[in-house]
């Protein structure tokens, strides 16, 4: 990072009308996308653009107000802007270490629905307002019908079929005969239950909160969920991991399941514990796994999770969309405009969600 | 067929308030899903039921009225219920043979859209009532998503890259960020329509009466399809086939289309040609065929759709569900309603449909 020292322009912020100019700091591939729409806040925004090695910019001029103060100057404020395009760059320890040095930072826009790792807890603390985003939630949602119609359409078989040039007849289930449970009913869970109800599937979401949703036909709260899991005919991990959901899918779980239904996790690995889930694939309680996430990631060669028949693995690239980015991109230019106008933010993450 | 004689009942028939005795004829598997719906018909239908190997039996008792008649005596009436039960029946020559033997064919329901098929044909000029079904429309809409979600995930490389063990993360394509050119909006098209608008994607819909439709963003005449060709993503061909569309997917229709576009077929294998297509797809023209139908089915070993890496082909299955059995038997029992009451049927095709 080539932080500078520049003179106080104390002075200067307190000149009455003049509207003090914030850095921003974004990844560059974001940049590209959304240099057009920041133009309009050229006169208060100062754009630093890191790219993949971790090198800084200033395409828009480096102002004196525009320059890093490296927190040696009270009077310049920041707003940082973190994407998949920095969360994702070989740079990112770069991106959270200039982060961590802007000064006071005033308002964090997250592509992440997730706080919960490490760095972003840190920057919460930092931060005097942070926002994340369910953009993501979209693009996840469709991975999991393509998760759901390839279980119950039963493609491995089909393209088995091919490969043999055997034309073998086989029936299917309709996605609209299945009962779907999707633990964990929040961005994800709710985009996941709109587009299931959309195809005909009976959809039982579970959240802390209870109540009833749109989205899906039954909200039960999780002290049902050992009632409801002999129920589903696919069982759906979209819930934060927390102290309270870590291992959530172990042996009794998998074993409350309806026998030879489908288990899906866009969650995180840590909710599960994946040699009971091994357990259950082989012994056919269940019938199929579909995993975005594992709870170590890269996952090592060699794992029994790469080759098992039973498991479908990506390597967590269920929100990897360009219309996610799109849509993020979007809810931060929204929340900058009611950053500026002092209004409360889109998806704002109350401070104590970020703890010591 | 095990057709006997037997004495005329005219008689009988004539006695004033005493229902006509009415044969249906039906396929033994059909018969077990809506033997106990029939029950309240006792009275007035006596089913004929035709197992695997042909053979016909009377459950309900083979009362006189009941008895096949061989066409002998003009006072019995029959009903016959064609199902895909019967019509993937290794007897289904059995089946058809029977039906042109049965007298006074007053009303026959097939589970099939299509009345292409000779032996169709041949049943609409013989029965004085047909009546089609869409109950299968939902199945295939299902199979279309799976084939589209598969294409724009591209399932391929994800599985390949598993194979591998190599944590590889490729973005995707949210199907709500592609247009569909959906040809032929009838049942199936318009099941299709309905949700890939549901999952946010841009459809246009063809057909010959135009107007508009709510399962399509628009609905275009077949004079404008040259003009769609090179704005869709993804083009469905769910049309009948009749000399008007024999053949139309060919060099020009695929020339037209957007480069690197998904090509689906459901209709039948006579609207391709399947040379033109092979051209497309090795050309890199149209990025992948799905297909549903062939020119020639059972395909034959060693024909180079079996093995194309571009083709995802099933062997005309993409309406092979429980669930559509279930529909079209529900739709049976309505239209049976209906026969007896004196109403019009549901889905009635015409007697100006059968041609001589």
């Amino acid at each position: 990072m080539r932080a500078r020292n520049g003179q106080d322009k104390r002075k200067t912020y307190k000149t009455q009308g003049e509207a003090m100019m914030k850095q921003l700091l974004v990844h560059e591939t974001t940049f590209a996308r959304i240099e057009t729409a920041l133009k309009p806040y050229a006169d208060r925004i100062s754009p630093i653009v890191m790219d993949d090695e971790g090198d800084l910019k200033h395409p828009w001029g480096e102002s004196e107000a525009g320059q890093i103060k490296g927190g040696k100057s009270e009077a310049v404020t920041s707003i940082a802007y973190g994407t998949q395009d920095a969360y994702f760059s070989p740079a990112v320890q770069t991106f959270f270490q200039t982060m961590f040095a802007l000064p006071n930072l005033e308002f964090f826009q997250s592509s992440a629905a997730g706080i919960e790792h490490p760095m972003l807890q840190a920057i919460g603390q930092k931060a005097s307002s942070y926002a994340s985003s369910h953009a993501q939630s979209e693009a996840i949602a469709e991975w999991v019908l393509w998760a759901g119609l390839e279980h119950f359409q039963n493609g491995a078989a089909r393209r088995a079929a091919q490969a043999a040039q055997d034309w073998k007849r086989m029936d299917f289930r309709e996605i609209s005969d299945t009962h779907w449970l999707i633990i964990g009913f929040g961005g994800i869970g709710r985009e996941t239950g709109k587009r299931l109800k959309a195809l005909g599937a009976q959809v039982t979401g579970v959240r802390r909160s209870g109540g009833s949703d749109d989205d899906a036909h039954t909200i039960i709260t999780p002290d049902g969920l050992a009632a409801a899991l002999p129920t589903a005919d696919a069982v759906l991990l979209s819930v934060p991991h927390t102290p309270e959901t870590d291992n959530m899918a172990r042996g009794e779980f998998f074993a409350a399941m309806k026998p030879d239904s489908l288990f899906v996790n866009v969650g995180r690995g840590a909710l599960v514990d994946e040699d009971a889930l091994l357990a259950a694939l082989d012994s056919g309680q269940v019938a199929h796994a579909a995993l975005d996430v594992v709870r170590q990631e890269p996952l090592p060669m060699g794992n029994a999770i790469w080759t098992h028949p039973k498991i479908t693995l990506t390597p967590h690239i269920a929100a990897l969309t360009e219309q996610a980015k799109i849509r993020t991109d979007r809810l931060f230019l929204k929340n900058l405009g009611k950053f500026f106008a002092g209004e409360p933010l889109h998806n704002a993450v109350p401070k104590t969600s970020f703890g010591g």
